[in-house]
């Protein structure tokens, strides 16, 4: 028979100490809320270890019960993989596990415990001269366990990859209390099978990641930020491979935006001004990291050529890192801002990289056939080939009834990203949201 | 009951032709005999499937009786991995699987068939303006099922990644016949487990990988290679730093070489002109590759600055491509040089990259406390951390009686990497050299 909620508080708390066990509504409160507000279940409790021995003593006790755990970090995963399923389960925070254990800067790796967010993470490099790439809207409050469990992607995917290739090695615990032992900061490791890697994007199935060995790299001398305006995807497209010819590894972002999304966030006050250099239907936010000692002005004279040869209307590159940071904001800013005109619908797929144009052609068509009105405010990663396709509601239209039609739009993109080779799920995982599409 | 051969040559020629199925001695030969030459099994039969059915097929038909595949590449590599262990098996040989099916320029791709070998697939890239970084001595006849499944190294790895992280996607045919399709060209793609990097460096043992979706890279403009003189391997150490900090991602090589590993070669006329700058302990291999529209000249300032701190006491830039060949060539040939000066014992192993300097000095102490005169020749990928530590015999010994104290020199090696938190097998694999150390 499965412990009931006093008999779990008083074994968690034997392991952990009573005061990092929560079981009342009101403590468990932040650890059911999540950024979407779409999963309400409760759970048996909540539980804050403070060492690996107590996560191993926590499974161990829940594969006796036959008790589910569900491992959370910074609880700001996108897909309810955080958050209990049945209402059954006892959700355990690593957020007591929050020490960087080694910071290697001449060896560019750095061991951080699960429970550290990205944003300290991020810092302890820079304070050392290095350069954690990961980098995604979440940082302050995502954890590195988090992080490695849904393999997140982020901004800076285009040059260093995603968390699983920024990742050397793992402990983890096993769902019986053993231990994996793979905290290794090797670059080159042929014995035996890849466990680090199923571990990473298990979402938590396989395991709790108690820490992990991370890659640092250089910190870039500077960086040449531009907006960019592209009458099209397939212009976009065009301007892609001509900075990736001229910028190689330097590359680092090369994002789209639609107009829409600049307007909205104007007519909202999310910005104070415009900062694109004129209205134009796609912008392209590019940015070029410029190693310590490295050639200025790349991003510029790719641009001219681009100019002239009319692949780019009109063009404008951050004079100072506060302009550089606005034109982040614009881009970032880009999902919120949906919220403020009403309901929206979204989407977190990839495709080829050549099929991006056809996917937002053919996903709007295909979207406005569902639902007359709706507007698309498809954005992102565009040299990742993953595009975050979100819609707005149609001017005026009732909030509500236009969510009820959201499975007839997801089954419509879902389409077209399927005959496109594409992925349902480029960076947020399956979680909760998704196991149904996972099949 | 387990087929004999006749069952088996008959059952196998059904599936593929019995043109294709190969069970005489003297057909069987470049099947059996591998590089290392320390194998000596038969095998019951070796078969080329002409297609990934006929590949499904033989598992189907192998897993019902009970034999064991040996899936076989170019069968160059270094661990025994590739041919038989007991001498009942079969070997599946990819070599007919040689089709490369799409090279798409544009968004960096490439889908080949196991069989192709690496030359082949690099060509393909390059006369379409790309560039497929894998890079290995072998490449002439290596296949690409073959480096993924040992996940090959090479030499750069440092900017490039492993043969795991160029992988995009497999295709491969399970123990029962089953096929695995996930020839994905996608860079993001969070559905279900990551199967890909488990296959990748499984060593055949979990399926037989039979094509693969490959990243490519925009070709650099140019490449800057120089040969350095430093003191030690601290002293190269410290020079990789400098490196990394001025070229970043566009570093992509830095290799370590002994004066001895010079000396051999010159003596045995492999190269015709000593290509160093002058006699050093030590010489560092560097080389910087330089995007297209990339500046001129990193590699030489950033080596003024180290010639001027004193990092380097001589250093020399290839003045042409022919020279460029020249420098590489002294280092391709460390490894096949100690085979002029007698038996050698060898080593692939790595350690936390700031630990190379003492992996080579307490590895050459212990070594030669086991073995008075006996010759280190440690060479290798010192930015991976990565060093073939290999030993030639001690001058006018008996090779015979050297060999048979290898595992001694082997133990001692290991210990010394052990402690010091490294692999023994770094780039080269398991196979069945190394099952017993994987332990």
């Amino acid at each position: 028979m499965l412990p009931d909620a006093t008999e779990t508080v008083s074994a968690l708390g034997q392991i952990c100490g009573a005061r990092h066990v929560f079981s009342e509504a009101a403590e468990l409160a932040p650890f059911l809320s999540e950024p979407r507000r779409r999963f309400h279940r409760s759970a048996l409790a909540a539980v804050a270890p403070g060492s690996v021995a107590e996560v191993q003593a926590i499974a161990a006790w829940a594969n006796e019960k036959g008790v589910a755990l569900v491992p959370q970090g910074g609880n700001t995963g996108l897909v309810g993989g955080q958050v209990p399923f049945t209402g059954g389960e006892v959700i355990v925070s690593l957020r007591r596990l929050k020490t960087i254990r080694v910071l290697d800067a001449d060896a560019g790796t750095l061991i951080a415990e699960a429970g550290v967010t990205l944003h300290d993470a991020q810092s302890a490099a820079d304070a050392a001269g290095q350069l954690l790439p990961l980098s995604l809207a979440s940082e302050g409050s995502a954890q590195i366990g988090g992080v490695l469990s849904t393999n997140a992607g982020g901004v800076q995917v285009l040059a260093y990859g995603t968390a699983r290739a920024l990742c050397l090695g793992v402990k983890a615990v096993l769902a019986d209390g053993r231990l994996y032992r793979g905290l290794s900061t090797l670059r080159k490791d042929n014995t035996g099978y890849d466990l680090k890697d199923l571990l990473v994007g298990a979402e938590g199935t396989l395991g709790i990641i108690t820490a992990a060995a991370l890659r640092l790299f250089p910190r870039p001398e500077a960086r040449e930020t531009a907006i960019v305006n592209v009458a099209s995807p397939a212009g976009a497209l065009t301007l892609f491979r001509l900075m990736r010819d001229r910028a190689g590894a330097t590359l680092t972002a090369f994002e789209l935006m639609p107009r829409l999304g600049v307007e909205i966030q104007l007519r909202h006050g999310m910005i104070g001004r415009d900062p694109t250099p004129s209205p134009s239907p796609w912008h392209a936010l590019i940015e070029v990291s410029r190693p310590q000692g490295g050639r200025q002005g790349v991003l510029l004279e790719a641009l001219e050529v681009a100019l002239g040869a009319g692949m780019v209307s009109d063009a404008v590159v951050a004079p100072s890192e506060a302009a550089r940071r606005e034109f982040w904001a614009l881009r970032e800013q880009m999902s919120e801002c949906q919220s403020r005109e009403g309901a929206s619908i979204k989407h977190d797929v990839s495709v080829p990289l050549a099929a991006v144009p056809r996917l937002i052609e053919e996903g709007t068509a295909a979207a406005a056939r569902a639902v007359p009105g709706i507007r698309p405010v498809p954005f992102g990663h565009m040299g990742d080939g993953n595009i975050h396709f979100n819609f707005s509601q149609p001017v005026g239209a009732d909030g509500e009834a236009f969510m009820a039609g959201a499975e007839v739009v997801h089954d419509a993109v879902h389409a077209v990203v399927a005959r496109l080779g594409g992925s349902i799920s480029a960076e947020h995982g399956i979680g909760q949201l998704k196991t149904g599409l996972l099949r």
